[in-house]
């Protein structure tokens, strides 16, 4: 728990005057105030929270992270678990989603192993860092220890800290791979938000009406059964959670530690921002909300972290596919701070 | 009017039939079907716009079209007229927001001039076409004549289809840049949807409650003394339009005819792309709209030619900036068509 305790620790609330000096520079550059609306928003925010007058989003990383679920037992997916390692293969080899995207905005993906079911077989850009092999069924019991939530968060700083001393890393995406996992990621959802379960949950990879009955009865259960407690993420992380959540967790918190942005993909890497910013609320000035989810608990989890997606454009996939292309779009804004003229430099003439 | 007729002759609807197959390709890709959203829009789109099994969309150029309004004098704008030519040195020399963005996503932007009112400084990238030193003011009469109109439009189609041909385009995006332009354009919106001229009517670059309310009444007078008829586009263009307009009309009708997808930035480039679908509706088959601009009128033009916006990010400065973002996310929705993994090639197991 020291690696939680200090990592929170280092994470202050972003000086906001850098919000409004920055404001004051983009109003200087040849264009109506606030006409590039949330581009302006992204180079502000930016600065705010790297602290550089001119920062460079050149160094894009993605950390995709990997891990399955005991709760497929109960049939709650429409893929099998093997598709976890199948799909991690696919990452390595550069042709999921979230590597076409990553290559078309210029990110990395690192792939992170903390939880699949199978040993993987080794390769030079896999990071393998189990906690187990697979949570538990919570319909039955936790998914996983006290012990395993507070060493799943702890590895997920521990090796975010890493690349980011390593590669010196500008950004950070948050991505997943796990099948099951929207069914914790509903669960989550509905312990912090205290909506009824059948409000926050969706159909992940595509389920019919009879699994997905079946979902909602499943979670509602596993509530009543593991009881936990939402004014102690780290405990509802270990009932209801995932071993790619809770690295996600220290993924984000890490993230803020070192005054990185860390742009949140999709609904389960929001669920992982949630548990984060529960823990600590200052944690919510270094995320971007990547886009709007097709699942439909995702609303209510921006919601509850005051963030506005920055696309919407009818996904659902995971890995890190939103933040890959939002990742894009923030470094836009930021190339606009950076590299736009001033009204003086071009000789342009101001409001009447 | 013979470039005109030739060129709406060889606009086609789209061929349905790609839609369909390229969606048979795109549910064998690993993902779960239909996932990525309008990512797999985009690149059905752009294979039917086409005829391209795989298309590439490296080659990415933005034409933007500067021209100058008499209905200014009317003290409709928060700047003065002489921003036109400041603004098209700084495009010449990359410092405007539309330069930046088109860097970020690796288009090129074209300048022309098609009526700034003062000459301007020749350049080697600037194209100059002028069909007059500005409109006439429309409060006063047409803003231009019909031979005009017709003359701006194929003057449009000339230069794009130079452009297409010489550079090998293989997705154009449009922008503008005229003080004052968004009056006419709400006039045009006004006139094809038969909304009432407030609904249709923002505040430009930023404009004050009395001249927002001069501009307004400008608009209602104008539509009354001109009568410009909603069934003759090109009445409306020559008695309430712009120069750049009609320009921007012109680029949209060739890049139809010539299979090129075209992405319609923000109110202005919207207002020249639903003339050309009132000339010909197929055209709208061919246009992506980049973005939901701020201006309260451009719902009601997408909604007019059934399309719906990529970005929602409060901008609202034209330019072409909004098409410099779209082209970047269209183009990743081709990417995952031609570069990522089926579930054959990756080894991944299907839905159970």
């Amino acid at each position: 728990m020291d690696k939680i305790i200090s990592t929170l620790e280092k994470i202050n609330p972003i000086d906001s005057s850098l919000l409004e000096s920055t404001q004051i520079r983009l109003d200087n550059l040849t264009k109506p105030k606030g006409s590039l609306g949330r581009l302006e928003e992204f180079a502000k925010r930016i600065v705010a929270i790297t602290g550089k007058r001119n920062p460079s989003l050149a160094k894009k990383v993605i950390i995709t992270i990997a891990g399955d679920h005991g709760i497929t037992e109960e049939g709650v997916s429409a893929y099998p678990s093997e598709v976890t390692p199948q799909m991690v293969y696919n990452f390595l080899r550069g042709g999921a989603g979230v590597n076409v995207l990553a290559r078309h905005v210029g990110a990395e993906v690192v792939v992170v192993d903390m939880g699949v079911a199978v040993e993987l077989a080794s390769h030079p850009d896999l990071i393998v860092r189990k906690i187990a092999m697979g949570t538990k069924n919570f319909a039955k019991g936790p998914a996983m220890s006290r012990e395993q939530a507070i060493k799943a968060i702890e590895t997920g700083i521990e090796i975010t800290e890493q690349i980011i001393n390593e590669k010196k890393v500008d950004i950070i995406g948050t991505g997943e791979m796990g099948i099951g996992n929207t069914t914790p990621s509903s669960a989550i959802t509905a312990v912090f938000t205290n909506k009824p379960v059948q409000e926050v949950t969706g159909r992940g990879t595509g389920i019919d009406n009879e699994t997905y009955a079946r979902k909602i009865s499943v979670i509602q259960k596993a509530i009543e059964l593991n009881k936990p407690n939402p004014k102690d993420p780290i405990d509802v992380l270990a009932k209801v959670g995932g071993f790619e959540i809770g690295g996600l967790v220290g993924v984000t918190l890490a993230g803020a530690a070192n005054k990185i942005p860390v742009v949140i993909d999709g609904f389960i890497s929001s669920v992982a921002g949630l548990i984060a910013v529960e823990l600590k609320s200052d944690v919510k000035d270094y995320i971007f909300a990547a886009h709007a989810s097709v699942e439909i608990g995702h609303k209510a989890l921006l919601d509850r972290m005051q963030l506005k997606p920055i696309l919407d454009l009818n996904m659902r996939l995971g890995e890190g596919t939103g933040a890959a292309l939002a990742m894009g779009l923030i470094d836009a804004g930021v190339k606009i701070l950076n590299e736009m003229a001033s009204f003086e430099e071009a000789g342009v003439s101001r409001e009447k």
